[in-house]
């Protein structure tokens, strides 16, 4: 980019003002980057919230926005304008007051976030719609990630209503369901043998190459901008809650991102002074084929030892979590945990939030409900404080894991047919 | 019911004080009934929104009320608490400004109003939480309907919530997602050996047997409450298009209630000052293999023969439209027309709105969009007025109809198979 652009670009993104080193604290300007050059540290969006003319950031502002991710565009690194570009409008989804739930697991005050609601039907059209209005910026022409399957389709979502190219990359695999969804809008799909990881690993190798010149790979190059958009996570559950944190939240953990940010956006908050300061808890949740953060939190350990994935919970199926450390941190520090659950467990949890709340989650919602309930019956969730719950995706996006849900009885069309049927 | 429980009931049902015959006119005091008894016609709720008492409906009520079919509760059936009680929250879904699709078909102003965003991603979410509140009202503790597959998953998801039983009926045979999503809430699910409208006569059967006391049949005894839902669509799209009404409209017909509610929701708003007086043209869409309402306007008899369906749109597969005739009505009457689209025009739409905007619809949608380009095409259409068209269900639901959709290449993780595997 030209000095030029850059200034442009600073105009752009709204209350950012550049990019940070999450490890040694260095400052580049904003840009396409993702890597500390001093350190190699990951770079992160550091922001100014009471620069001179932008005007200050008020419950009031906020509640007079759309109902989508926009309403804190101050918060966040775009412009002003971003809701009038085209893009998916994420976002502003259903906080659920989970009465019945609570009820069956002893949670006097439990909630759901649930994300399904979003327009692909996971919390990814949050993080790719800051990631489109980067793209769009950099004057990049083709929006790309590695994907566990959701991203997939957020993407290719996003960059056919925004007119981008989209060339995705999923681990060979995946649920039919969220293969189709990302193929449906037209875009390049291609399939890697490997893991995860070893899709990511090959989009990096890519983004130096001469194929990649003009992509934007949301999670990798856009990553700084790409992450912040979990934060409206936390912002919509604090303001849902009547503009309150909850004392408790459990939250999936794939990368790591996604807590992480929540957290981030919680601070932020407090620090502006839209919500009470006031001490939260935060946990995360793996599924037992793919937990290397829980047996690092378990193990009393600061680094994260990367595992090859085994579990049908493949949203969440990243063996080598970028922000595991960041998550332990977290976990510690607000005195939360990290805890994982069984492929069982996970299915059984499905069950069980769609049977009290008629919610149905993927397996990462099973994963995360899961750990909720493991939590609960291990004494590490006090039972009277405001919990919350994220469900992050759609139940549509991976029918096998309940596939033995089926019909009571075919029957003909008669009373005595249905008599019979019934006993 | 007692005269007591009667009495309660008006309380109950807000602004609504009657049932009233869509035929003769005969009007009966609210309760659980939806056939006249003087001539055998349709029921509806009738309203007095000018009560003595009650607040005045403005456009500032509403705007302050939640984010959900609920700022509508002065228009509806329903309690004002309606909201605190416990139901899945649906509406308020997504107004699309549909450029890329408008330019392809060669629109100025198109609009789409995707009702995937709703809890169970399809419009009935919205009938179904009017029908509930009428189900708690008059004490029926099963909830239960015939269903093409939406619905099932509907009520069974806001009976979990509610604490309801359920018990629902469905042709054989429907897509596997539509099973799974209305299995998985733990009610009980029936398929019968026959056509839609073959369970929809069971129903009525069962409503007259012993074994259906209680039941509160959404589409059935419950119909007049049920069918009310729609109007919300109606009410969405004029306040999104900034409290003015949509020229032109292209809507799904199943049953063909959805249409018949729309027209009344934009009547009402007429009437009650709410957007300004102006005409506008209701267009019907129907599928090919399914399209008795279609025939009958082209044909332009009053009456609809119905027919025995067969076409990938399960959803809209009623071969016997009980709103048939109030279509043909509407569609004449404000100068639209109903149209029919083949499957493989279907199939088409659905990659054409998936290519150009980014939503992912079911057969039905791709119905409802094929049937607006062929209006363009045959120019019933005027390509300058604001239209919108109706997205009425989700394409995770209907997956086999572009499960040609795939992956581009699968590849081994390196810059070489990449590029071999490009060309």
């Amino acid at each position: 980019m030209t000095t030029a652009q850059l200034a442009d670009s600073a105009v752009s993104f709204g209350p950012a003002v550049a990019l940070s080193c999450r490890e040694c604290g260095a400052r580049i300007p904003l840009g396409p980057h993702y890597v500390c050059v001093e350190c190699f540290g990951p770079l992160e969006i550091a922001y100014d919230f009471h620069q001179p003319g932008r005007p200050a950031v008020t419950r009031e502002l906020i509640e007079s926005g759309p109902a989508s991710i926009w309403r804190y565009a101050p918060l966040l690194p775009v412009p002003a304008d971003v809701a009038a570009k085209p893009n998916l409008n994420p976002g502003w989804t259903r906080l659920v007051h989970a009465r019945n739930l609570g009820r069956e697991l002893g949670l006097r005050k439990l909630h759901i976030k649930d994300d399904t609601g979003n327009p692909t039907h996971s919390f990814k059209d949050r993080v790719v719609a800051i990631a489109l209005e980067a793209a769009r910026t950099f004057g990049f022409t083709t929006l790309s990630c590695s994907s566990t399957g959701n991203l997939a389709g957020a993407v290719c979502a996003a960059a056919a209503r925004a007119g981008l190219r989209a060339c995705v990359f999923i681990p060979a695999g995946l649920e039919q369901a969220k293969i189709v969804m990302a193929a449906v809008y037209g875009g390049e799909l291609i399939a890697i043998d490997g893991t995860y990881d070893e899709v990511n690993r090959f989009c990096s190798e890519l983004i130096g190459d001469e194929a990649g010149e003009g992509w934007g790979f949301v999670n990798v190059n856009l990553r700084p901008y790409y992450a912040e958009g979990s934060k409206t996570l936390a912002y919509e559950i604090a303001e849902q809650l009547g503009w309150k944190l909850p004392e408790q939240i459990v939250i999936p953990i794939a990368s790591g991102s996604q807590l992480t940010k929540i957290d981030k956006g919680f601070k932020e908050l407090i620090a502006l002074g839209l919500v009470e300061d006031r001490p939260y808890k935060v946990f995360g949740a793996q599924a037992n084929g793919c937990s290397p953060v829980s047996a690092a939190f378990k193990a009393g350990h600061d680094v994260v030892q990367p595992v090859r994935p085994d579990t049908i919970a493949k949203s969440l199926a990243i063996g080598n979590p970028a922000d595991g450390p960041y998550v332990l941190d977290i976990a510690r520090r607000t005195g939360g945990a990290v805890e994982d659950v069984t492929d069982a467990e996970v299915v059984d949890a499905i069950r069980l939030l769609a049977r009290t709340e008629g919610v149905f989650a993927e397996t990462a919602g099973g994963v995360t409900v899961g750990v909720l309930r493991k939590l609960v019956e291990t004494g590490k969730l006090d039972p009277d404080a405001e919990t919350v719950v994220i469900n992050s995706g759609d139940g549509l996006k991976t029918l096998d894991a309940v596939a033995d849900a089926g019909v009571t009885a075919t029957i003909k069309p008669s009373l005595a047919a249905f008599h019979a049927a019934r006993g």
